[in-house]
Order: C-alpha cells, then structure tokens, then sequence
C-alpha cells in the first residue's frame, strides 16, 4: 500500500469557503497564547479580513506601536507593566521554589492568594475597557462581526454580550477543564477523563480515579472562591442584574481548543468544541550561517535543543551549573536559550542564546532531542518535527503535558528542583538512543500531520463560518439550559426512586393487611371451634 | 460580507491524502443501508481500492450478479429470500396496522418477538460465512486490510477479529442508541440526549426526562433479552471462549455516523465517531423527458414529490383514497411513488409512478414540498436541496427523523393511520405557503454545505487513514477498559462515602466520649461536694 500524503494548504483554503471584509475584535492576551494566536490572525488579514487587537498599557507581549498588519486598539490599565511582571515572577518563584516542598494545605492556600490577586488584577485590566467610555464608544462604532478571544483573561464574553455580536474562544486548557466542563457543557467523566494540572493519564488505578474525582471537585472550589465569585460580582455590576460569568462564557459559539490527538488522550467533546493543536507549526526554515555552522560540526551525533520558554529565562547557579555539567556529558552540541550568568561547568559542546529559532531547529536533520519547560506550544512543534523529549516541567499546563507525552512513550521527564547532573544525562541519553522514543514521536507525528484538514484551515474555517451564518448556535447542546442535577438526571431518579418506594411500601402494607385479615379471621375460627 | 463557498471536492481529494491498492471487504447490508454505502464504495474503487462485497444468497436488495465495479463474494445462506420478504412484511404490518392499536405491553411483547426472529435470522446468514470454509478460506487468503461494515447484520466484527485486521462501521443509529452508547462508550446523557426511536426532542420537560430515561432502560433490556443473549452465545461458540459481542463492536476503529448538524441534534460524542450525513447527496440531474414536460405544466405552483420509501409501496385502498383526493385539492402538480392499485380520487394534477428520480426531482427548481415516510437518505436530501417536507412516518428511525425536522421547522407531520384528507392538504399547503419552512429548511441546507469537507470526503479519509495506520486506536477511549460502575464513579464515590461516614462516626464517638468524661467527672465533682 502506498502512502502519498500531497497537503495543499492552499487549495484546502478554496474548499473551507471564503468571507470577505469580516471585521474581527480580537481580546487582548499575553505571552505564549499571542504567540499562538499570531499565526491565525495572520491568516485572517490574508483572506481579507480586518483584524483589530485590543492592548492593554500593561501588556508584557504585545505591543501596539509596533508595526503589524492588524490594527491595534491600544486601552489604558490603572497597573504598570511592572505589576503583571512581579505577579508573573511570584506564581513562577511559588511553581519553581516553593510548591514541591509545601503540604496539599499549604499549596491551595497559596494558589487561593494568588489566584484572586490574578482575578483582582485582570478585573482591573477590564475596567480599562468597560470603564472607559471612548474605548466602549470605539468598539460599538466598530461594527463587529466577532469577537475572537483566548479566555486566559476574562471580559470578552461581556463584551460579546454587550455589543450583541457572536464570540469564538481560542484556548489550550483551563484548571482541571473547569471552563470547559461547567460553562461548555463539554462531558468529563472522572473515571477516564484526567483533570488538567493533576498530571494524571486516561490510564488510571482506583486510588488514582479517587484521586481524580477529588482534585476535580478540589479545583472547582478553589476557583469558585478566587475566580468566579469576583468575576460574576463584576459582570453583575456592569450589567445591572445577577449575571453568571461561567454562564455567559457558555454562549461562545465555537471552542477552538489548541490540542489534538497526537498530543491529548481521547475524549467526549462537543460539535462545537474544534481541535486546533499545533496551530502556530511550520516547516523549518534554515538556520542564521553561524549557527548552523555549529550545528554541522556535531557530525552524526546530531545536536540537542534545550529551552525553558519564554517566562522561565533564569535559574539558579547550583541548578544551572548541575545542568551544564549534564549536557558537557553528552556526544551532541547543545543549543540552550540561557540568558542568567555563564555557568561554570559548561561543556565546549554547549552554546548558549538569548533566543533560539527553535522550529527551525527542531525541523532539522540533526535534530536527536529536545529539552523543554513543556509548554503546550513546543511540545507541539516536536511532534511535528518528530524529535524526542526531555521535559523539565514547571508550572501550568507543562507537567500535564510533559505526562502525556511520556505516556505515549516519546519523553522522559526530570525535575528542575532536584535532578542530579546524571539523571539529566540518562534521560536525554535515553531519549536518543533507545529507538522506542524516536518512533513513539514519529507516530504521534503522522498523527499530527495525517489529519483532513489543517488546524489552522480548520481553525479560519469556524471563525469565517461563525461570521457567515452570525453565529453557530445549532452545535450548542442543550445541556446549556439544565440545571446539574437535571442534566445529571438526579430529579428523574429521585421521582422514579419515589415511585418505587411508594408502589413497594403500598405492596407491603396491602399484603399485611391481607395476611392479617387472613390469620386473624383463623384464629378467631379456631378459637371458636 | 461576501459568501464565496466554492466546494473543490476534486481538489480536497488531494488533501486528504491516497492510499492506492488497499483491499476493503464490504459486510453484507440490505435496503437503503446499501442504497446509502454505495456512493463510498464507488469513491473508494475510483481511488484505486478493491471493494469486495460479501453478498448472501437472501439478499432482497444486493444482486452479486450485476455489472458492478466491486467484486463480489457471494455465500449461501439456508434461508431463502422470501423469508426475509416476510419478515420485512411482518414488520411492516406490525408497525404499520397494529401498533398505533396495542398498549405498551402488547408493544413490547410483539417487539421481543420479532427482534428474537429477525436476530436468529441475521445469525443465520453469518452462518454463511462463519460456517462455510469455503468463504473463511476465501476471506483469509483475500488479504484484507480493513472491513467496512453496517452493523445492521451482526458478524462483522467477529471477522474482523479472527481476521486480525481493522473494522469501520457505517450506520445511521441503533436502537435507543444503544451500540454506540454501549458498545462504542459515546456519553449520551438522557436529560438533553432523546433515545433514538422515542419520537423526542432535545428540548425535554420533565415527563419527557421521565420517559426517556425509562425509554432508554426498558429497550436495553428489551435488545439484551432480544438480541444480545443470542449473539454473544453465537460468538462465544465460535470464538470457543466466552465472548462480548458489544466489547468486540467495541473494538471498531471507526464509527461513520450518517448524521450531521443539520439533521440531528448537538449531543456529546467522541474522537472515533465521524459524521458523514448526507453521504449520498448529489447535485439534480436533468429529468426524463416527459416527467420535465409534466413538471413543467406546473407552472409558478410547482411540484410535490411524494414517496414513502423502498419498503412501502402499498397502502389499503381506503387510505390510498384520502391521500389522493388531499393531493386533488392542492394547486400543485404531484409526482407520487405508488405501485398500488390506482385510486379512485386521483385528481388530475398527480401521476403515479413506479420509480421517480427522487433527487433530481426535488433539485428541481419547481419542487415546492416533499411528502416523505422519513428514511434518513431522503431527508438528507431534501436537506440538501432546501425543500420543506410533510411526513407520513412508519417505523424504524422514521417518526425519530420527522421529529427532528418538525422542531426545526422544516416539516409537519401527519399520520398514515388516522390522518384526514384535510390534515394532509393542510399540511402541505402550511410547509408550501408559511414561509417559515422554506427559510428553516433553507437554513439547515446552509449548515449541510457549509461544512469543512463534504461527507463523502471525511469518509473516505477516515476509512483511508484506518488503511494506511492499520487502525486508529489512538480515537479510541479509555472509557472501553472500565467497567459500568467505574465509568461512572460508583466504587469511587462509595469509597469517599465510606470515608466520610467513618470520619463523622469517629467524630461522634469522640465528641461524645469526650462530652461523658466531662459531664461524668462534673457530676462525680457534684456529688461529692
């Protein structure tokens, strides 16, 4: 059987229809999700759409005065940069210094403060638009036909309310699926479906599943205390009547999640949740000549590419110098995105960037491994390219991802806080030279790559549908107007329940009326004779 | 905004890739089942597969000696084909002339009985192929690389199994869902998920829920007493070991679902199961010429295409009348499907014919209704088309698939047994004059075209994708590997209870040992003094 797998992504554009002059208000976000974002609004400008993107004054990523194809919707925050910059540092330093050595108590209490704060603070980037009377004025005059939004920061569900215009929500997870589940409505059963951040497989044991069940109901509390409590108040005020925010996030038409089945376990979705993982991955372009006249030196050994992305730039010495000393161990040359001091014990096999074009790295020839933080976006680029991992994950998504990957057995995983020098070495050695590896990411690559249509084809394809039929409301599941004991049928089961009892206690209490009537009456007889 | 939806199917071809000289066997289907697999087949043999087509000797629809570009296997089976005309007829007449008369009891009774007969008859014929050595030689040495089956004969996962190669099912449903539920493990949750053949919408009230619950419990019993019971132990004999024959459809690697949005209503499903409703749809050919001369005469009233499908194409007189003279009355001409004696009222403006170009017909654009019995091809079609349709449901998914078009308002519906001339005419003349179901019949049209790929395409990528990666296990849930009550929880919730309970008693003991020593050493102390 031969396989020729021709991908036209240009003749796949002329299949997914085309709308022209669509005009697109995208909610602002921040750090890798701009990241993940560009290319699809990229995409949209070529089709002729007119894309403008809200930026806060407080934004660390993106940046409107720069130059850009989309127009851009620049909107004051009463917080400096400085304060986003400080919050991100401290959820890093309690992910990377403190969480492994805090008991279950003491890590909700912390993530309880620093999820309000982070509520607290998004809120107040909110304010710079509700509040502002010109911006409010600007996006109702701006005629809209939608709204696409990642959810990381909350306020275009309002918006979308607020201006009356269809909404499409771009994200790659939320707290153990928490938007997902309880505002998209979309089925998890705890008993194969693991809770996003529990680090947990589709492959569970019964103290795992208890585990799982918990954590569910764990999270969903936490972040009903430090989320949707104050986000709720805020979208009550602002509209003048109790509004629930989760509710309002369900009225999103389309769902496009950044995952897939390279990547995730399988599981229940909805119509109108859409898969878009890998939606930023590219071919690889060459490498800058210096660069790649490093890489050509590492002969058939081939080369590593280590990053930590784009929050983590820093550690410590001790950690630095224990990692430095592993890859000076290894036959590959390294290419690490460092930017602290030069550690001591670096090999003359290693160099080290401010910034790497890691695709392009990755898509290359001699590619034998890839040392990364994890993060959803990476991880997708290495299945794309087919290159092997070593996950040192730290906080988020990335030790969700970094055990899916190593589930389906194409990454080792190491601990940034407590690896020795030669568990770094063994596991990247591992990687590269026992086989399983390489071909467990070259499945999950096929996989990626083998799919009907591209993420991003698909990804413009349901933006462009949403803007032509205003909506898409025919693939929202009625479970949207079910209370959760309706939609669980609890309310059936305690009348069905009521019935049975009813009908059996009438049973008994007729059959004892009988049995007496029936003794009594011989008893009597007897008594007589 | 500009609509430009230029659907390239030749070009998308290309992006779903090829696999040339794959060997697909075809299980042996019947009616419109097979009316419906034929144009995949046919795309599949322009691709460059072999299609081998298993054919039994009892086959009412599959004729293994017709010029055909599939090959087909044909294999004997002891019944003749007259006995599945009578069961068809027994199954008929019960659904046509007795039900509507029985209560639910004398339902249920008829219905074990008949799904009893039909079921040992589909076992029947697998003993045709299972039994036959011959056929099982022929089946080994055929090198297969994947069965594509209806599931509406059981057997072809049995195959599949002791043939070692991937299975793809095609089917439009089951019977209160119950194979894909249970078998294939998609959630369907009663509270907003109507059984299938309970005539329900997604829109439930209370009663509603009540009864589709108990819906769904009393035909699950009603196919494990009628069915299962017979197929597992037939399985179980074959295979010498006790066999599942729900866990072996478990197995499949595909599910091609033949329903879409536009039909159905958005219910949770699951990576594996793909929608290709509408598979056989196809733009109108040019009538026969005297038809196109008769359709013409119509003028600016238009046409009313009228067929009650394949199976039923005879009515009591009495009935045939009432039909004729509501069709007399309307200013249409109508083209009415009908082998039956010719009825005494038949106005002038209707023709009985044995055969009509469906399609085409309703392509037409003077087609201005269509009075359907509700088969799933046929709705589909007028789907496609954008006509609005009266229903005169029988059985099967019939009344299931006019429900879902009623409450989209795009049909109304009337009944074979009891309706008037009067509730016929008015029913068309209400989906021909309230505009309302022209623009909702539109509208569901519009989402049937506008979708990424056409089902044709998405089902021969799928069944090319099982080709070319001998299967596609990684679609397939783990939810397969748990149990009924590890899938929901139970043991886990028992556990946490268990706990709980335990704590609380603990707790009271405590409290209350605690509150004894207290209390005792006081009254001790008291008494003393």
């Amino acid at each position: 059987m031969e396989l020729r797998l021709s991908v036209c992504v240009l003749l796949v554009l002329c299949v997914t229809g085309n709308v022209n002059g669509g005009r697109i208000l995208v909610w602002h976000t921040e750090a890798s999700h701009w990241i993940n974002m560009k290319p699809m609004l990229e995409t949209l400008v070529d089709r002729g759409h007119q894309v403008t993107v809200l930026v806060p004054s407080s934004s660390m990523f993106m940046n409107s005065s720069e130059p850009s194809r989309f127009q851009y919707e620049p909107f004051n925050v009463s917080l400096p940069v400085e304060f986003i910059e400080q919050l991100v540092e401290e959820f890093l330093h309690f992910s990377l210094y403190e969480m492994d050595y805090l008991n279950i108590f003491q890590i909700h209490s912390r993530l309880i403060k620093l999820l309000k704060k982070t509520t607290n603070f998004s809120l107040t980037i909110l304010d710079g638009v509700v509040k502002s009377e010109t911006i409010m004025k600007k996006l109702k005059e701006g005629n809209y036909d939608l709204i696409l939004a990642d959810p990381i920061y909350p306020g275009s569900e309002l918006i979308a309310d607020i201006l009356g215009i269809p909404l499409v929500f771009s994200l790659r997870f939320s707290i153990v699926n928490n938007w997902e589940r309880l505002c998209g409505q979309i089925p998890a059963p705890p008993s194969f479906v693991p809770a996003s951040v529990s680090k947990l497989t589709d492959k569970m044991d019964f103290s795992e599943r208890v585990f799982n069940f918990i954590f569910y109901a764990l999270q969903d509390t936490v972040l009903d205390y430090s989320m949707w409590k104050y986000v709720d108040k805020y979208y009550s005020e602002v509209r003048g009547t109790p509004t629930s925010a989760c509710k309002m996030m369900g009225n999103a038409d389309i769902w496009l999640m950044r995952t897939y089945w390279d990547f995730d376990f399988p599981r229940p979705f909805l119509p109108n949740f859409k898969l878009i993982g890998g939606i930023h991955c590219r071919p690889a372009k060459s490498l800058p000549k210096d660069m790649e006249e490093f890489v050509q030196t590492s002969g058939d050994d081939g080369i590593v590419i280590f990053s930590l992305g784009s929050m983590l730039k820093n550690m410590s010495t001790e950690r630095a110098n224990i990692i430095a000393s592993a890859l000076a161990q290894i036959p590959q040359k390294v290419l690490w995105t460092y930017s602290g001091k030069k550690p001591e014990t670096l090999g003359s096999n290693t160099k080290l960037y401010k910034w790497i074009p890691q695709n392009d790295l990755l898509g290359h020839p001699k590619a034998r491994a890839f040392i990364t933080h994890g993060g959803a976006n990476g991880v997708f680029e290495a299945i794309y390219h087919g290159v092997p991992m070593v996950g040192i994950p730290t906080f988020a998504d990335q030790p969700d991802n970094m055990a899916r990957i190593k589930a389906k057995g194409a990454a080792a995983i190491v601990s940034l806080n407590f690896m020795t020098a030669e568990d770094l070495r063994n596991a990247i050695n591992t990687v590269i030279n026992d086989k399983s590896y390489k071909e467990n990411v070259m499945r999950l690559s096929r996989i990626h790559h083998d799919r009907p249509m591209s993420p991003l084809d698909e990804a413009v394809f349901w933006i462009e549908f949403t803007m032509r039929n205003k909506g898409a409301k025919h693939l929202r599941v009625q479970a949207h107007e079910l209370t959760w004991y309706q939609y669980h049928s609890l309310d059936v089961l305690t009348f069905i329940l009521t019935i049975v009892l009813l009908l059996t206690f009438i049973f008994i209490k007729t059959c004892s009326f009988c049995f007496q009537r029936c003794c009594g009456r011989k008893k009597t007889k007897t008594k007589a004779e």
